[in-house]
């Protein structure tokens, strides 16, 4: 029971033994990872029936941690043998340091509100920059993706086809069809809508035509419409293919487009494979995503930019209630003028900590790690009887099947078995096992244990 | 240094040692704050030459955190003395329970990916939802109220004249002149574009006049335009001002347009005052802020909405990678068919913890508790020769300043003097002062702390 009822504030005794039970439990949890179930044994009806209840009128003090276990027990740990759509492993030295995130509360709008947190954001974001041989761009820390990639269109709306004051006249976008759903998804929020993005067909690789880019712009531009942007991907969802920027890039200088890169699952693998990534030092725009190939825990996504003053364009408002008074050019610096957000935690920390705990070899090293399990895993694909390889491997993510079974009960399958954990994706329509590497833990036996696994499952299930 | 060179793996030694060391930290910094500076001594001179470097290419392993020393004398606490803007306290046991969300490391994208979490959010919803007098309300948690204003926006204008498939063909939206800057920010994220959002004139209480709301509308309509929405505010950013919901709750179900509430600010205050908020259930959207008056720390915004399928309507896309391969009603939910976010961290976990050790009586007492230290202080105000309030006091914003005296550079000097944090804000071109209590530290003593470090700043300065 709590000490004292009907307050918020804790004595320090009650701080000190909270901090000391929670420190036990994540400890215990990380401990236990090795041995946890991929994919939890519960249902819809035994989550709700477990975990619905209402908020009772008197608290239930340090016994509400009680109910941390059972939590755990139905998730599905994002540990050594999870390889799942494109999810980072959550190092736990970024981990930790979202307690002390949590304990600092900076609001990260400003560096007038947040000193230390502000410059510590704008130091990783050159590193990030550095990282994807991009030096000097700006940006910020977002959380994820899809908020990355509707940033860098409401920067690009606005550079080509101001609407922000007036509202959206159109404006034509271009991609490949192997896209991210945030594209078509941020064409719908911005107000160009769905149809105007053209879907660029791919080739073998499933990588962007870009003669089949140029003469889609032609032929809009022919029909009186207004090309503004050009997406092209560095390490698409589905298989990891890498559009050619540098090709792509000519085109979008040419035709005046803006030019983003949605690297949100691949670009970081530049800092081990830069010679992949030809061309990304091209674009307007990149988005990148450190809680995937930085296998930092969620939310770490990151947007980076060349024009600061086409972000604040995008972004900015004038408000009294926020007007910073200061003329340093540091002291001045504000986010919200910058990207969507206005409260913004302090996701800079937890990479200020990890990336120097373990330095840049260290990153490097395991992304080269995640690429040859990757490479690995296809040649044992290619050398099974019963397996049968999907799609090129570009990067980490390989997609394939049995050649006989259903790919579909055998998935279903796989993950009942909790031992392994795989996604799915489909091409033309054909269901496919999907596993992507961006994960630290994983070793050479994790591939032989896809293979396994798989075809246990294809065992147990019928034709 | 660390104990393996080039790789990311700890021993379940290292992770035990740097949990603890870890815990260490947080509890110190706990300890620590009521002897902050309310604001830190440094300059941005100071902060870039001591955090700007480069990522080294060796790690440095644990002494990593011994940056955080440095960084916390940099950054301005949100502790027992901090009432500037709207920004809640960070409640320690919320707080703590951001360790086990990085721990889990869960991705809420929907109950396949993340169980225990998507049900725990789904339970956070309904309490939040009952606690503002709305019960059955869906909804999700998301970054802050910019973005679920954001969200709103963009479900209310697919509601009302459908723009994602085809594009923005405009649609007016209404709110009061006392708005907060994410609205006008969303109008021009969203293509409908700023110059359509009408700013309704206020009364003395600076709340939403509903005959100009009426006369706007009706304006418009004459001219061929198109009214979508009405947004009211209960708690307007700068004064707390509570727009009169249920009068303008009638003109939009009139006039049949999408009506949100901005309760980001004030809508939680509904566990205490309820009379304050009538109308409020009428809504079709309601954005409130959990780090704002629930004293969570950042990031816990949430929006909720009455028709879900509306919001997927504004948010659903289709994508094989990402198809649920279920047909259960609650295995099958998924958060990114209705919200923004596609990767989202387990937000909910620190609502259901902290909400549950000190039960929903204990934040009904806290929230009186603010409300009350307004009150008093607008009192002391209003006795005090020298001081004079600036706007009624609706709920927990307190607009006040020196009668004699430069207010901004009174402020300035406040701040310096490091012992109370108050921030800024302006009525018709005057610079007003502004403490806001949503702090479950303060006390009537702190307001007894405010007034004299007023009197003492305004002191030290010349006139």
């Amino acid at each position: 029971m709590k000490s004292q009822r009907n307050s918020l504030l804790l004595s320090d005794g009650e701080t000190t033994a909270l901090v000391d039970a929670v420190a036990d439990i994540a400890k215990a949890y990380w401990l236990s990872l090795p041995e946890r179930r991929t994919y939890p044994a519960t249902s819809g009806a035994e989550t709700e029936a477990l975990l619905t209840r209402s908020w009772s009128e008197e608290g239930i003090g340090p016994a509400v941690f009680e109910s941390f276990g059972p939590i755990a027990d139905r998730s599905r740990p994002a540990g050594d043998r999870f390889f799942g759509y494109v999810f980072g492993s959550g190092e736990p030295v970024s981990a930790v340091s979202e307690l002390l995130v949590a304990a600092l509360n900076q609001n990260v709008t400003s560096w007038r509100s947040s000193p230390a947190a502000t410059t510590i954001e704008r130091t990783v974001i050159s590193w990030l920059a550095d990282a994807i041989g991009c030096p000097g761009l700006s940006g910020s820390l977002c959380g994820g993706g899809s908020t990355a990639n509707l940033m860098a269109l409401a920067i690009a709306r606005e550079a080509k086809c101001s609407a922000n004051e007036n509202g959206s006249g159109g404006g034509i976008v271009y991609c490949s069809k192997e896209v991210h759903f945030s594209i078509p998804k941020a064409m719908a929020l911005l107000g160009l809508g769905r149809k105007n993005l053209r879907l660029i067909e791919t080739d073998d690789a499933l990588r962007m035509q870009p003669d089949l880019l140029h003469r889609a712009i032609t032929d809009d531009r022919a029909a009186g419409l207004m090309p503004i942007a050009v997406i092209a991907t560095t390490g698409t969802v589905v298989s990891g293919a890498i559009d050619p920027v540098e090709e792509i890039a000519a085109i979008a200088r040419e035709q005046d487009l803006w030019l983003h890169v949605d690297g949100a699952y691949g670009g970081l693998a530049a800092l081990a494979k830069p010679e992949y990534f030809a061309g990304l030092s091209l674009a307007d725009s990149v988005s990148i995503d450190a809680h995937k190939w930085l296998y930092q825990p969620v939310d770490c996504g990151c947007l980076l930019y060349r024009d600061r003053n086409a972000a604040r364009r995008a972004f900015s408002q004038q408000a009294d209630y926020v007007r910073v008074l200061n003329e340093d050019p540091i002291e001045s610096f504000v986010f919200f003028d910058e990207s969507i957000e206005l409260t913004r935690r302090f996701r800079a920390l937890k990479l200020w900590m990890s990336l120097q705990y373990h330095g840049r070899a260290a990153f490097r090293a395991a992304i080269e790690q995640d690429l040859a399990n990757a490479q690995l895993l296809a040649r044992k694909i290619e050398e099974h009887p019963e397996l049968e390889l999907f799609a090129p491997v570009s990067l980490s993510a390989v997609c394939f099947g049995h050649r006989d079974k259903d790919n579909e009960a055998l998935l279903r399958r796989l993950i009942a078995r909790g031992r392994v954990y795989l996604s799915n994706a489909s091409f033309g329509g054909r269901f496919t096992l999907r596993a992507c590497f961006v994960n630290h833990r994983a070793t050479p036996q994790s591939v032989d244990l896809i293979v396994s696994e798989v075809i246990d499952a294809a065992n147990e299930i019928n034709d």
